[in-house]
């Protein structure tokens, strides 16, 4: 799917228009950093193909914060509106391809494009209910619970991800994860 | 400040048309509840005067998450966006006065409006930055730190809130907001 085909699905199937804003196509390799710590955000990415994973330095361990997959926007989403340092690292877990639209552009269609906007409102209304479903589920799951939610939602985890990653997810240790595996296979 | 007024501050200082959407004043007394739990939230309020405070169950004792202060938008938004009942309630701390929105007027003006966007899209993004801040915020800063932060950004809560609620807000005892104030002064 690409940004066209996305927007007429999720956006305004009557859109017919140019996309107002200009996107580039990138490759990126497995393990190649996307966005760093500390690096200032001035890019949004729609993944086209791949899994991306966002990390978090908590406590001087790196954990794994959230998941990307196909078909979605991403990006330090509070470094890019604020313009602060990111204190989270955006990393290709499989090879990415992605279009990337620059902040600058965006906010220059923000002034006068009705889909540009309504775009930007549905993404980011998006990553709200996210991190409120996230933060929810941290603070009531148990590991056994968030894994089944992972793998009720996003199948395709189990095929692409190592075990390490998902663990790091769910902030357990991989011989935990597999004695989970276990119980629900058994 | 009004709706228009904050539109033309916040939003867009050419916007001249009419507002694209039904809005309603209603005024609540000090104590009263605007959304209670389970509610399902049909409308985005305007807070034109007073605070509303935002209380979420956890653990069988009701904690305040948030305070909303004059010249912002609130509501259930999770409730709202995903029509599902609420795990949050929002009382009036003071007397308030409101601009009620009702989400299925906004959601038409969605349609059609790119001002009824931009406004959505800049306060979904306001939004997200404050539960991401609330979040690092819980994580990271000791009680103090955050009465600090609370009283550098929001000097008017000292005056109106009493302190039970704000020691609530910080997740703390009565006693130990006044040692704080004590040390804080001294």
């Amino acid at each position: 799917m690409n940004l066209r085909e996305y927007i007429t699905t999720f956006i305004d199937p009557d859109f017919r228009g140019k996309i107002p804003f200009r996107h580039t196509s990138k490759r990126y390799t497995k393990h190649q950093i996307i966005t760093d710590f500390e690096q200032i955000e001035a890019s949004i990415y729609f993944l086209r193909q791949g899994i991306v994973e966002v990390n978090i330095n908590s406590e001087s361990e790196i954990k794994i914060l959230d998941f990307f997959f196909a078909h979605s926007f991403f990006c330090s989403y509070s470094s890019l509106l604020t313009h602060t340092p990111s204190d989270v690292q955006i990393v290709a877990v499989t090879e990415c391809i992605v279009e990337a639209i620059r902040f600058e552009d965006l906010k220059k269609a923000y002034h006068h494009s009705l889909i540009a906007n309504q775009l930007g409102r549905i993404e980011t209304e998006r990553l709200y209910l996210r991190k409120v479903k996230r933060e929810k589920q941290l603070l009531t799951q148990s590991s056994e619970a968030q894994y089944l939610t992972l793998l009720a939602e996003h199948p395709e985890v189990i095929a692409q991800l190592p075990v390490n990653k998902i663990s790091r997810y769910l902030g357990i240790r991989p011989e935990s994860l597999s004695r989970i595996r276990k119980r629900i296979i058994s």
